[in-house]
């Protein structure tokens, strides 16, 4: 088998352990039997932990965008408002899902370095009736990372659903559903959980599972309520992506193992040496905040007058290293370095080196070394703090 | 790793050659580059011959069930109508999925031992105004298949579309999409394509595309036009399944080498074997008419007072050979064999000596060395014909 090459730093797909790998290559097994109930149920419980929930997790063979639109469609009828947290692509995209099925909605636009004002959204929400309030936990195409510890709450306060979209971040951060109140958190397999795509999940809360079942939505394979009903009896309602969900028991078996605390330590100190990193390069972040910068992927302004495409395209073809460039109308003007799931310092610092150097080379001088060596500081450092 | 076990002899997920999973297994590719293009186009290209088709083919992380619902979604509107030929559970839910829809679904009862008869077909087009014509070709809860060369004909002829679910023998038998004037032809990835579960495509004709161009319903993730859209540009519209989609192409090649003409006469051959089988057993198949049996999955009735989900487990446990029993108002009444995808004959006359044991040892006296003795002189015979 080759060997993993080029190395994926891009938000999804990432690396794929070599077990993970394993564990997708056995033999199927049938889906209707006392062997995958248990599966789906070990797989249920290691997902439950991540997403700090005793909710179900409905699994999909999708995309995020199909777990997204699944908890959409279901908690949402025609007529009904959602209010739109609008960060980047992924805000865009949710609030896209929603007008296709009928759903008013009103966006909350905010600058790509910024995150939403708890006590705004407060106000907000008691002007207008909304039926629910979207959020991308972790925006993928500007690198910012919403607080989440008061947005459900105020929500919940205000009688509106939260429906989160945390895609890029499940595995890598702490979320606290039922803590913080959320009714609707979405995940992928593709991100900081270690496996290929085609694997998404939702888990719903009480109030969300309510709501689906008086939706009227026309739906059948996203019918989340039928979903949940199958999940009762250790199923899932049509086929599901069965070698997939093997895959993700070895990835919840590796985060059990490296220790769920340790995991997040990890990606916060990846992400903190990434910042150190491009900041030795004399570069800017796009979060303004380091507060609000994800865990999981950092973005950040190219020099002016140099495309983030031929960065990326620099970056492969001397390092074999692929890092990603602007999306939509950010395009050439970021670039955008993820460090999730089973990135290592190693794999961080051989990428800064290789962006530091294609910069060099397109006439914008900067010191690899130095920026390696931020990014080895910085990660000791914020590992040093967290143990 | 570890060696397939049980034998799955059941209509899906089948048993995946090491090499395909070996495909699977490779590190993840990233699908907005070249490399995917490229892979997704030889895939295409690879689908399009077992469809018998030159018109594109849309991918989807997803099950059979949700490439129907895509394929249903996208080719009628609220208060369209759709003549549904209702052979068994996969009839039913194409038009329960429309139902979900707003879409008037009338339904073309059969016995489960029957096909539809095209010319009664053409005289019910020609009273009802309908948009769309659903056919299961391959009933898997009753193995019963119906003849498409003229079905699809006569719904051209009355301006009608033809949405065909071809999930359980794409790649098993002919499919001949353009000269039989289907419109929509759906497949998955766990029946003949011997590839694990998660992967399902539908193929659209122009005059189907015409349709989901102007078609009402709301629908994002399985937005059809949007998929051929990006097809184009060598893209899915999400996140793709990539490594399936890497195990297909492997498997594609599998066929390639063994020729599909070869592939198509072993799957008779196979099915052939099966039913002479089962006769020699003193047992009824469920299609009366062998014109009408299924090439990929075999359904005979149990004998009066014995029941197929202990048959089931009998041979399970005896032979670690997965069968299958019948579903819903045939629970307990049929037992399936499938023989699609990497089956060979060894694996069936294996099956079917265990099959023929189990009922010895359930009071129904068979000999198993009968059954296995008529298993491979029918296959002899069949592939003798074929050659």
């Amino acid at each position: 088998m080759p060997d993993t090459k080029p190395l994926l730093m891009i938000p999804g797909p990432t690396t794929v352990p070599e077990t993970v790998r394993q564990a997708i290559a056995r033999p199927s097994i049938y889906h209707r039997g006392a062997q995958f109930a248990e599966l789906l149920s070990e797989c249920n419980a290691g997902l439950q932990k991540l997403l700090g929930t005793a909710c179900p997790v409905a699994m999909l063979a999708a995309s995020g965008t199909g777990a997204t639109e699944a908890a959409v469609a279901n908690l949402l009828s025609p007529g009904d408002r959602i209010l739109v947290i609008n960060t980047g692509k992924f805000g865009a995209r949710m609030g896209q899902i929603a007008s296709r099925y009928g759903i008013g909605v009103t966006w909350w636009q905010c600058r790509p370095d910024q995150t939403a004002d708890p006590d705004l959204l407060a106000r907000f929400l008691h002007q207008v009736p909304f039926q629910a309030l979207g959020i991308v936990y972790n925006e993928t195409s500007t690198g910012v990372q919403q607080d989440l510890t008061r947005l459900g709450q105020v929500a919940a306060d205000a009688g509106v659903l939260a429906i989160v979209d945390a895609v890029s971040i499940v595995g890598g951060a702490p979320i606290d559903m039922d803590e913080n109140r959320l009714d609707a958190v979405i995940g992928a397999s593709q991100k900081a959980l270690m496996l290929p795509p085609g694997l998404a999940f939702v888990a719903l809360s009480e109030q969300a599972q309510a709501r689906a079942e008086t939706c009227t939505n026309p739906r059948y394979y996203f019918d989340l309520p039928k979903a949940l009903q199958a999940l009762e009896r250790g199923q899932t309602p049509y086929t599901p992506p069965v070698n997939l969900i093997c895959g993700l028991r070895e990835a919840l078996h590796m985060v059990e193992q490296e220790g769920m605390a340790q995991v997040f330590a990890r990606h916060r100190a990846l992400a903190h040496a990434c910042r150190a990193a491009i900041r030795a390069m004399g570069l800017k972040l796009v979060p303004t905040d380091d507060a609000h910068a994800s865990a999981t992927v950092t973005a950040a302004w190219m020099p002016q007058n140099l495309d983030s495409s031929e960065l990326v395209k620099r970056v492969l073809h001397s390092s074999s290293i692929l890092i990603s460039g602007g999306q939509d109308e950010l395009k050439g003007r970021i670039f955008r370095i993820a460090h999730m799931g089973s990135c290592s310092v190693e794999d961080l610092t051989r990428t800064v080196s290789a962006v530091a150097s294609a910069l060099s080379d397109m006439d914008m001088p900067t010191e690899p070394i130095r920026a390696e060596t931020a990014a080895v500081q910085a990660y000791r450092e914020a590992i040093g703090q967290e143990s």
